[in-house]
């Protein structure tokens, strides 16, 4: 894991501070959830990555092309949300700055989990326009801040890009329209969703993943 | 676990008994089966709950909010049916009126499963009308009093809500007219089944989540 | 286990012969094979039976009404093929006549199985007809005696009956017509299976599976 | 394990070189495989084949007859690419010409990894046509040399046969005409796919099937 004591001063000349302890418990809150996540079929090959926020400017994300079923420590990296890593050689995943940018906008996000689920894979490729309604489902309440079956999970939907700089601003501006989402879909790519926790995150991506599973196999019976 | 000296009085005034032996067996029972059925698929997030009979007016019950498939005994609360719970300051599942209604009525009833399982969630969103039979299949003879392939499993089929009290009347009232049911589904929700002991409702989950989705199979061949 | 000195004589009046290693080792093959098929989700609650031949009358075979995923040696009990059990006051599973029938009628079958997996209890009713032909996988070379993808895999498909007996006559009759069958469905129940040893009957129910879940998604794409 | 002085001289008179260490590393990869495939049901009954380069005449490949999820090193046998066995008497997969002909064509390739997944079979025999461009998925890019989901997955489909040398000849002149395959699907059987080293190879596996999985479930839902 990268020397807390070695870490360089970011642009603006002032030292982040990083709390050692809690890049530990981040670094094993990533470990587990991608033993999890890959058990449920949701990491296959090098998909997907993953995050904590560690301050105000810092997060703990996952290192870029490892099998995120058989993280170790050493794959966890410290980075500021503009995606400049402190005290590694590695690389951050591709995608670091979708994880930036949400904990920039988003004060409340403490954990962001990317996964590559068959459903978010198929069912953002299947429907058409720029959100996804899951409605009518009891488990929509597992999503925080919902809390009837009435109210509907909202996930914003996007094409898929390598510009992933282009698409953290279309992100950035779909945030600031509508302020319900749970999270966002890349077409054909997979799911991120945020929390304010790791548990509460986890929380999302099984019940998200779920729903989506039981809107496509509504889909077919319609 | 909620010490069993402290508990209140109930309103009647009457003193409830409660066999402290019996409480721990029906935590280790309720945790099991929630182990079994997180492994199945069939309370993602934080979705389900499950009780016990304890005596003729109190039962064991799960606490809101908890992942099934990682109960621990502090998980298990103690309440009498209408969900005045004795000897803790956690609060039950939402639904555990359901609960305490189901042991009013059905005098034979020692255990009670509330999954979230897709087959569930999907096949009650599908399907019209108020009652599901599921006919034909071998399996069936897998619920209490089913000796035969050609007797149907019936469920009944409510819509969901979130007023509690107003559903259990209704299950009520379905219980009296149509004393054959097996369990009943929520629409978008999930199952409610019971049985004679814990054994015999896990058989009966199995059973009905395997049956369901040989209905929607079924369905999308025809 | 049932004690092989306390075996009472069969209806003809011989003393069958009982060889205690081989049953030893017929318990064991059965206990793992139910543990391997529970896993595999085609046993669901208590479905499914299985045996061994043990001798030219002899056979052991699953108890009644126990959970297949769980079995101990306690469970598997020793019968002559007309379903007379020797030195135990439990009952054999309802459908143990099935087994022994197959063993009078195929002297190279040494284990059956007969599992409830979703694939065959649906294909079994989407399917019209007396024979289902699996034709032109790779994977028919799994079954004995196959030895190209353009030899079909043939299993014969019977309505379901709880007049085992009537069955088992059925089935007699149909094996006599019908040399070349590798196994049967009965309708809404499930799949039978032999072979001669454990671990190719086990190959064959491997194979069955994964061929009537490819028929099904095939007819489902077509 | 084949003992490397006893191995024999080929056609040619040239002894082959084999380093025992590399031998064992291979054996060791293609044990570990079988068990990751098995666990994800890619290889029922005794379905696929697996194997290593050892050098610019040998590989390590795997014997005939086996399940590939219960390997041990003894199943591990060392051939040429002409499918001479060398110090052993056991006899390899039916299929092992393939895999030498593919090493003796692509100089990259290290490992060869072939599967029987339901995706592959179902999908090979629903898709008419003689390649399988799998398009706009993101997790294209889990394949070697691929940087963008724009750039899609290419898989020469052929047609079923146990005359496999000829259609070890039938791979050949399509590798020549297209080099921009990623691997093969045989109708009805299964996939064959190549890397540059094994832990790649098996990220191929596992994002080729869960790209056949997604393209199964779009062309329901379309």
């Amino acid at each position: 894991m990268s020397d807390p004591i070695a870490i360089a001063a970011t642009a603006d000349g002032l030292q982040p501070t990083l709390d050692l302890d809690h890049l530990v418990q981040a670094s094993q809150q990533l470990i587990e959830a991608g033993r999890a996540l890959d058990a449920a079929g949701q990491v296959p090959a090098t998909g997907g990555n993953f995050s904590c926020r560690l301050s105000d400017r810092l997060m703990a994300v996952t290192a870029s092309g490892c099998h995120k079923g058989r993280l170790t420590s050493g794959d966890i990296l410290v980075s500021d949300f503009a995606v400049r890593l402190l005290g590694t050689s590695r690389k951050a995943s591709d995608e670091a700055r979708l994880h930036g940018q949400l904990y920039e906008d988003l004060p409340q996000a403490q954990a962001i989990l990317h996964t590559h689920s068959r459903a978010a894979t198929v069912l953002s490729l299947c429907h058409e326009g720029d959100t996804l309604n899951l409605e009518g489902f009891e488990l929509n309440k597992a999503l925080e801040g919902i809390k009837s079956h009435e109210t509907p999970v909202r996930l914003a939907v996007f094409d898929n890009t390598q510009d992933i700089d282009a698409l953290a601003l279309d992100v950035r501006a779909r945030l600031k329209a509508d302020a319900g989402l749970h999270g966002y879909l890349i077409r054909g790519h997979g799911l991120y969703t945020w929390a304010s926790s790791m548990t509460a995150c986890r929380r999302h991506v099984e019940a998200l993943d779920f729903l989506m599973g039981c809107e496509l196999e509504l889909r077919r019976q319609r």
